[in-house]
């Protein structure tokens, strides 16, 4: 008999359940058991809470587990279910995809029964989570390699209805950026997943490189910002600041947007997220290390842009990206 | 016939000259040429400045580059030896180990000839590079999943003649933190190596997490004041304040201020670097994440301490160091 994944216990109980999410084990792993928490007090929205989707993406994880200490208290109607660690082979080895069979969880939606592991993980939420809800928080980061600000993030989405509400839901984050982010990277993502079933799909991207106690603060009361708009936790909005720069911008990144290294090397940031760039302003340099007679390159904005994510040194190969620039919704 | 590591020029040619140090091949890799440069001006200390040892610690290497760029012009006497990268293998995958046989290049020092690529790299370092010099820089940092200040290192030495000259080599960097750092893991070191041999080595622990613009002036800024205060450079000292905390703190950390994890799961920082902790002061919380019912673990501070690194948000062993207190180095 073959497994099939399922709850351990019923996502619809009242009040406040833990227990896991199983995923059947295949040829190449055993079954996985994600902890998960449900929390029902009556009518109202339904939002899926997750994390921990790339290993060395740990705000998520962090935020969720703070969320589980109060929400319990805090809720007044709807159902919340968190999932603070989507994959846990990722996050116990830091690494961004599942080191068994490599691949990316976030690019596999909606998974496979009868895949590798990380498809079956992936099959496992969309089958018996995603149905639950109308509404998803997905926390990433943009990982280690990058610096950027707290930001809540949607790609563009075909539907304009489905895409004022998802903006909409973006922005009740209040966090220092909300990002309209083109990509032509999105094949099996799980946001384009749940936004084709016509549900709101909030990715935030908790900052990169360093997880820091006063970023996570930041990274909590976004969350708990966009569950008072949804009406689901009673409070006041909290607009915490980032690092010294203005607060709520609404961004919009476009394909063109992500600047890319002219050379193979070692990338030297030289300016800071959230920096106001005009064209041929220093963004940051590249550091040949094949040859100290090559001369370092200098690598310069093409335009008017506000500087949403930087790397933050790392050798990278020709036509890599160091830096996404960004500029206002309505340029 | 054997190929042996050599030099593709004279490191005592008179000016700036640039090259490649060339690890031979072996049964693992082709042979590697290592950029490096020369900069002779007569007499005066002989310095060797080293990066890029460990592959995700890039701070080294760049600010490696920026020296080679105003110090010919900068510099009134003595030799200076810079080789930004000493494991391109392992800067290029952004690994701590070299990919191909797993090894840490700070443990298998002095190498072997006829050993796997990690210790012919050693082995060429040891037999041509050391021995041309006085003084050894080793430029490392706290690694991308460890916060830190900016420091200058050095372990305990026992000869208390070359312990006082590291010492105060040491502090002439002028930057936030100079550590002295008792530790049991040692063996096959760089630092060991060079003081078995008399030399005085400074190890720079260039901060941890993200590569920032900021970040790297104060690392620059400390490279140059060690530099004035050998005499190679004239020019005045430059302390640079890092996160609007005390500078130029001399502090030691022994065995037992390694602050372990109590558990397996993800910790969670909540204090910063540079704080002044007291016994029962909250360090980080620990998230169990095999089960959402049971509740995380608060870590403390044993004793009153200065946070000299902490974990950054990582999925953790129990036993694993999860911070770093230190002290006064004469309390």
């Amino acid at each position: 008999m073959t497994e099939t994944p399922h709850l351990t216990f019923d996502l619809k109980a009242p009040g406040v359940c833990t227990g896991h999410l199983v995923v059947p084990k295949g040829a190449d792993c055993e079954a996985l058991s994600l902890p998960i928490v449900s929390l029902n007090k009556g009518k109202g929205p339904r939002v899926l809470i997750t994390g921990g989707c790339h290993g060395n993406e740990l705000e998520g994880p962090i935020v969720a587990r703070r969320l589980i200490e109060w929400l319990p208290e805090a809720q007044t109607c709807g159902s919340i279910i968190i999932l603070p660690v989507l994959n846990p082979l990722a996050v116990e080895a830091w690494t961004r995809n599942t080191p068994i069979d490599g691949l990316n969880l976030n690019r596999v939606y909606p998974g496979r029964a009868d895949g590798s592991i990380t498809e079956r993980i992936a099959d496992a939420v969309s089958r018996l989570l995603l149905p639950m809800v109308d509404t998803v928080f997905d926390l990433h980061s943009m990982s280690p390699t990058w610096d950027s600000p707290p930001m809540s993030t949607t790609h563009p989405v075909a539907d304009a209805d489905l895409m004022a509400k998802t903006v909409k839901m973006a922005e009740a984050f209040k966090l220092p950026v909300t990002l309209v982010w083109e990509s032509n990277d999105t094949f099996g993502m799980f946001d384009i997943l749940a936004q084709n079933q016509g549900k709101v799909f909030v990715c935030a991207e908790l900052g990169g490189g360093t997880v820091s106690s006063e970023a996570l603060s930041i990274y909590e009361a976004g969350v708990r910002n966009a569950l008072i708009a949804l009406g689901l936790v009673e409070g006041k909005t909290l607009c915490l600041t980032f690092r010294q720069k203005p607060t709520s911008q609404i961004l919009k990144m476009l394909l063109s947007d992500g600047l890319k290294s002219p050379a193979r090397g070692i990338f030297e940031p030289r300016c800071s997220v959230l920096d106001e760039v005009k064209e041929g302003d220093l963004i940051g340099i590249l550091h040949p290390m094949d040859s100290l007679s090559r001369g370092s390159i200098h690598i310069h904005a093409p335009t008017t842009s506000t500087v949403c994510a930087i790397r933050s040194g790392l050798h990278v190969d020709v036509d890599e990206e160091v830096a996404f620039l960004a500029r206002p919704m309505n340029a």
